[in-house]
Parts: structure tokens; C-alpha cells; sequence
């Protein structure tokens, strides 16, 4: 598909599957819990390995396990309470680290070089995040809980704000929730890194799918130099902490576009298709240079027997091509 | 009057009258309404026209009678609950679309290639904009009303996204009311596209007038490749929704300044003059090379006779120069 | 130290002396005040002197005393309903002014040279800062109050915008604030100019201190021809009018990290180490070529004996080097 045609033509028949190719299939989120809506975890403390390693093209990612790295890496999730230790393994040739927005850390696990933070080439750190919930402080005033939707990432590579690191691909979502958040269906992520998505090569952006009103969580991610406008086509969400309004009274701003810079982040969720029907809606950009350039893709929403109506495909070969950007170890 | 120069000698006298030039006329909204709060169409169907148009200069702009483009096109309202079929007609030599933010529509109103959604050169197409009111979803969530400071635009001339078409004018404010939102006195619509307001070749922006204590409502919109920070000089507006605190315990914060990228938009009320009088008030891109270059232009409020102290001027004269950029044909 | 060498030996034992060079030392905020949440004050008419001087490399500056301007200028803070009549006195060889953000003011107090605002060389000129409660209008919408973290700046020196005149470091920081606010224990500004921190020409921003439980309040504002994100290592806030979390039900966003554009400003309060401890907090732009440019400082949060673990220094020694930039002529 040549560089920014979101033509007809590039989308029905056998062009649909060769449009696929980018298509970043999402593991139903939690589960493993019983109920839609996130549980208390008790100060539960949990470990995982991180791997950073090398990929085609000269790109960086963390994984999981051993030659599973992924850009974005894996999506990380936490219920305010929790502790994650993360035991990060260097694979590449340059000392590289971890650094997360949101959660709390000592300055042992800030990441930087600064704070001595740094994983040298074939070495391992433990790296802990610890969250909590909101509360009120003797003083009376409320102490934010952790709750939001963040993200980590190198911050030594290239220079000692992680700028080779991130550029190459080494960052990923983080969902902190609070007991009681919705859960969602499926859940894709975003990231606008510089004049990239998911530092995609293609000059277009991942597509994603859904069936017609599943829970869709989006995790929008901003990273390198430049700025950006986020839109989807037919869906909208709140300018708050969840994207939901969270009451009657809740005087946010409901957005389908929102601006958006270095490090920031943000989620939403949204019912696929709904009051607007299945189809194939674009996502982008809306920096129009940008999306020119391919800073674009499309969120393809499926009726209720898996088609897009006009836009025939093969939707077990869509699905099947890239489970390796899950969260299944990350279930709790 | 020189590029930028918002010196006093300018707008005095009888270089006022010539800086009126841009000045945009607006009349009153609402005028059809008993109430000055938004009333409730109750599922009504609305149809329109929309004229896609050439225009001097190698401009193109939206019009809602033929020969009577403009750009900003035509300020299109709604209440929740109301539908919109806006048959587009193209006048123009090159395929052009419509494509809106924050409303509901199907695919086949997505405005788009992909979609199918193009108006080819002398043809017609019906556009179908449906909103709803805020409600609850049976899962318990709130599902968020169509309500906002919202937008369209064209979405292939040029490109893929529109490039080509926003940039020389294919673009308009759209409003969608929440029964019983605050109705305004005048109502006044800025466009950053790319480094001009409006359009505006004259390296200044459109100049607005209002009388003190009249409630104007401001429609900010973004568009092109750049990023931009709208102020008002004397008045202030609350960064949520409506522009207006909601109740006591709104935590919005309060600006005078809002920074705002492509697609985005936002809209807010003020009263003319509220605690700071009558006068020239400044509007501006506060990105200082923006302004320099011309982004900006005054809000004048008069006193109760039409005044502006310290600054005569012809109002007659003024008032009357740009009727066609109204919103006649809008009231409901 | 080297251009954005946050490596860890630059802090540590006799390097972090060096390194305190631009620390600003903040005086404890409302030492005048019995209680720690800002008073009422009954309408009450301050006034003061600011001077505007020439200061070495070509910057200028504000200051509450002739020969003591700093960049940038002094905290002026006020409480909702109090009037401030500033009588600015420019000793510059041009003319320069004083326009602010937020408060209420005549077109006389406007500050611009269209509004006939502007200060000569040698002169002085009264500008009135009024403030108000927030409340409802007769016709019920609510009138914001005038609380929020705002600021001023020339408008006249260079251009008509007064862009020669804040890129050499006329502007300064106004805290409004409502009766009832929690006052912070120490306070510390950082102006995003162009591509440096508060004017900084050593290639770094400031460093900050403060003991570990301390109330700090940061107030952030952005000035000139870019667009930043805000990020400070450890620590979050609400985004929303004042950083804490209004109630339970305040659905704002909790962030760590903020996109912000030229005259934008915004302030939040944080806990000195809450939940992370003491330590070498960096605080930066994070766009990547902005930090890796030195847009970036550290906010060292000591334990209860004043040292930062890991990082021996003098604290005497820092704590003396910039007195200046205090608010000690402000409390009320």
C-alpha cells in the first residue's frame, strides 16, 4: 500500500490482507478475573523479567522472554496497591535502563545515570514500582492514587535522556487502574514516536479490529521531538482520567482529537461502533503533514459474523499476525 | 495597516474604519428562541444545502446558498437529539468531501476515499449527522452526549486527509447543545489554519465587536501543520466543556490562554467586559513569531452608546461589512 | 558541568557544589500568615514597585528594588478580592510595559502599545491588578473567580508583542490565589523561553531543594517560539486549577507530565518525597532534543538532615547562592 493512500480501492478484496500486514491482534483483556471490573490486589507483590534486545533494522524493543522483544514493549498492568518488581535483562551491546512515569519509585529505580540507574551490556537490575490508592492526607488535602494510564523507557541510551533508546523502540504502555475501573475487550496501543507509529517502517500506521460493541481501551503514547493531534474517525471519549465519565455532574470535555507532546499519555475507551455502525474508521494524526506522511491507520470494526460490510477479508489471517504483542504473562 | 503593528496611532480616527476591513459581523443567535438556554427538538430531521465553492485568490470555502462561500463556512448548530442531512453539492473542478468531528455518523458520511465518501466535480451527496443526548449505558458506564464545539471539513482535496482543501478555506465550526446550555448574545469563530486566522491574507485577523455585558461565545478551531496558543487579552474562560464553570465544585482550571493543534477545537462565553470595561481587546496566537507575523486581531467591546473609549469610529460602517459569514439559516 | 551531562559523578562530592550555581533558594512561603491556607483579605489595595533594568549578557529583568532584577521577575502572589497597583519604573533605554495574565484590568492597565500602555525610557506608570471571588451572575451562570497560577510580561520591547523584550527575561510568575488554599512551604518557578530554563545561559536549568515532607509548589510557564512537556521525575499532580485533587469525585487527570505552548502557565503542589524518598529528582523538558539541549534541572529532595543519600554536598553553601529571587516584599 503506497505511502498515505487511504483510497477504497486499497482495502477491499485481496488488498485487504496485504493491508493487514501491520495489524496488531489483542488478546481479550483480564481474563483471568471473573467480574469486567479491575479487583483489589491486597499489596500483592508481583515479578517479571524484562528483555531488551536488539530487532530487524536496527531497532531496540523489550519483551518478556528471550527473542520476544516488541515495539511497543508489553502492555504492563497494575492495580493501585500492587508492587512490581521487574527484573530487567540487557541483551544489546550498550547499557540501557527503565525508567516509568506515574508509579512510585526509590531513585534506585529511576532508571537514569544520574541515580546510578544504568544496566550494563549483559547485566540484570531489579527495577520496583510500587502503587496506591488515593487517600486523604493528615493535612486534609487528597493525595492522588496511581491510577492512570502511563508508560517506561530507556533513559541512557544515545544520551543520558534516553534518546537512542526511545528512538529505536524501547518503551511501552503502563495501565495502572483503580479498584472498580471498567475493564475493556481489547486494547491497542499508540505510540507517535517522531514521525513514526509504533516506530512502524511502512509509512502506515498498525490497524487494529474489534467486533461491533466490544469495550476498546486505546493507550496513546507521545515520544522524540515532535508534536501531535490524535483523532479517530466516529468515536469520541472524555478529556479525564479514564476517558468515562465518572457522573452526571462530570464537567469534561468530550474530544475526538486531542493534542499531544513528548512523554505525555493518555487512554480511553470506547464501544466500537457505536451509534456509528461497523466499518472501517481511520485513525491519525491530525497534523496534516503527518498523516500525509502515514501517520495514519485504521481501526477496523467488525459487524456481529466478523465482516466489514464492503470490505471483504480474511480475518483469520488479520488475526493471527501478531500475537506476540499481548499481555498474557501480565494477568492477574 | 502594516504587518503586525497594534500600535495605538492604528486604531484610532479614521484608520479605524480601514482596519475594520476584516471585521466578520455577527448576529444575534438564538434569535428564534423564546428562552436563552437551548431547548429540546425532540428527534427532529433538519436539511440543509452546503455549497463547495471557489473563491478569489485560489480559495475554496463552504456556503450554504450558491456565490455566497465563506471561510470559515457557514456556523452550523445542533441540540442532542437532532439530525442533520446536509446535502453537499460540488461546485468545484476537483473532488471534494465532508467530513465532521463529534457527531454520529455512518461510513458512508465519513467523507473519505476509504470510504467511498468523495463528491465528484457537479455532484451531490447527502451527509447524515445524528447526535444523542448523555446517557447510561446497561453496563452502567455513561455514554457522552454529541454535545461540544465541533467542526468539518473537507477530507480529499489535495491528499487523502484534505490537506489540500483545508489549507485554502474547506472548513467550518459546527456547535452541538445540550438542552438547557447557555445561549449566547454573538458568537465568533477563530481559525488557526497554518499561520493565518480565517484564511486572512491581510497579515492581521478578523476583528470582532461586541457591546459590554453581551455574552460572546468564542469557536476556536485548528487546522494545517502547526501548533498554536490562542489568548484574549481582559477575559478569562474555564478549560471543560462549555467554557463555563459547571457548579462550585468544578475543578477546571481557569485561562487565558489555551495551547491547541490540527483538528482540535474549542469554544467558550464571556461577557464583554466584565470587570475590565470597554476597549481594544487583543486576541492573539501568543506564540510570539505567530503574532508577529500577523495572528492576531482585537475584540472590541463598546460601551452602552457603541462606543470605544479613546478610539471614535464609524460602527455603521463597521458592522456592516461581512454579513454573509452569519448564521441565518441555522436558527431552529 | 557538561551540556546535559546527567551522569552521576556531576553530583556527587565536590561537583555538586559547582553544580548549585544556578539553584534558586526559595524563602518559606505565607511566613507572615498564622495559618497554613490563604486568608481573606477584605478588598484591600497594595501597591509596590517593579523595576525594569538591564541586566549583564544583554537580558533584562523586573525587580522590587533598583538593581536587584532577577530572571525571572519576583512572585507576586495575591488573594481573590485584593487590588495590587504596580508602579513600574523603567530604567531601560527602551520603551518597555507590563501586561498580565489572568486579573482583571482597564484597557489603561493593558500594557500594549495599541492601548496606549507603554512605560518611556526614565518613566513610570501605574498598573492596576484587581481580583475577584468567584460567584454567580444574575442570570446564574457561575463568574469564575480570578485565582490561578498566572503571570506577566512586556508586550511593547522589540515588537508590538514584546518579543525582544520576554526573550531577554521580562516576565515573572502571579499567583492568585482563593481564599481557603493550601498554602505550599517552599515555591520554585520554571519558564520554558525558547530552548532554556528561566533564561538560563549555562546550559542547564536551576536546581531546586527541599527537605523531604516539605509542601513545594511549582509554577510552570512557557514563553517565545516552542512547545514543551513539563516532566519531573517521582512525582505527580492533578491537572486541573490547583494541581490537588478537589474532592473524591474530581475526575482529572493524574500526570506527571504536561504539553505546554508559549504564555501557557499552570502550577501544582507536590510532597516532597512522598512515597519515593529523598533524592536527586531530575526535572525536564522531555521533548528529547530539548533535554538533551539542557532544558533540564534537578529537584533534590533532602532527608531530615538536610542530605540527599548518595550525594554528599554543602548545603550552606547552596542554600545562600540566589536570595534574590524571593517573595519576601509579597506576603501580606
Amino acid at each position: 500500500m503506497a505511502r498515505g493512500s487511504f483510497s477504497r480501492r486499497a482495502f477491499t478484496a485481496s488488498a485487504a490482507v496485504a493491508a493487514f500486514a501491520p495489524l496488531v491482534a489483542s488478546v481479550p483483556a483480564g481474563a483471568a478475573l471473573a467480574e469486567k471490573s479491575a479487583g483489589k490486589p491486597g499489596g500483592d507483590v508481583r515479578r517479571i523479567t524484562l528483555y531488551a534486545e536488539k530487532l530487524p533494522g536496527g531497532q531496540l524493543g523489550y519483551g518478556l522472554e528471550p527473542g520476544k522483544a516488541t515495539i511497543p514493549g508489553p502492555l504492563i498492568e497494575m492495580i493501585e496497591g500492587e508492587t512490581l518488581e521487574i527484573e530487567m535483562v540487557n541483551n544489546l551491546d550498550v547499557a540501557a535502563s527503565l525508567h516509568v512515569h506515574g508509579v512510585d519509585y526509590d531513585v534506585a529505580s529511576d532508571g537514569t545515570r544520574m541515580n546510578d540507574g544504568v544496566v550494563e551490556p549483559g547485566g540484570r537490575r531489579i527495577f520496583t514500582w510500587r502503587t496506591h490508592a488515593q487517600g486523604r492526607r493528615p493535612g486534609g488535602t487528597i493525595e492522588p492514587g496511581s491510577a492512570g494510564y502511563w508508560h517506561y523507557h530507556d533513559h541512557v541510551v544515545g544520551t543520558d535522556h534516553g534518546t537512542g533508546g526511545i528512538r529505536a523502540g524501547l518503551y511501552g504502555p503502563l495501565i495502572v487502574r483503580r479498584k472498580g475501573d471498567v475493564l475493556p475487550d481489547k486494547q491497542f496501543t499508540v505510540v507517535f514516536n517522531d514521525m513514526t507509529i509504533n516506530n512502524s517502517t511502512s509509512h502506515e500506521g498498525p490497524h487494529f479490529m474489534a467486533k461491533i460493541g466490544e469495550r476498546v481501551e486505546f493507550i496513546v503514547i507521545t515520544h522524540g521531538d515532535f508534536f501531535h493531534t490524535f483523532h479517530i474517525h466516529g468515536h469520541r471519549w472524555a478529556d479525564n482520567r479514564t476517558g468515562l465519565l465518572e457522573g452526571n455532574q462530570d464537567p469534561s470535555r468530550i474530544i475526538d482529537t486531542k493534542i499531544t507532546g513528548p512523554a505525555e499519555s493518555f487512554g480511553f475507551q470506547v464501544i466500537a461502533g457505536e451509534r456509528v455502525g461497523p466499518g472501517m474508521w481511520m485513525y491519525h494524526c491530525h497534523v496534516q503533514s503527518h498523516s500525509d506522511m502515514g501517520m495514519a491507520g485504521v481501526f477496523m470494526v467488525t459487524d456481529e459474523n466478523g465482516n466489514v460490510p464492503g470490505h471483504p477479508m480474511d480475518m483469520n489471517q488479520a488475526n493471527g499476525s501478531a500475537p506476540e504483542h499481548s499481555m498474557d504473562n501480565m494477568h492477574h
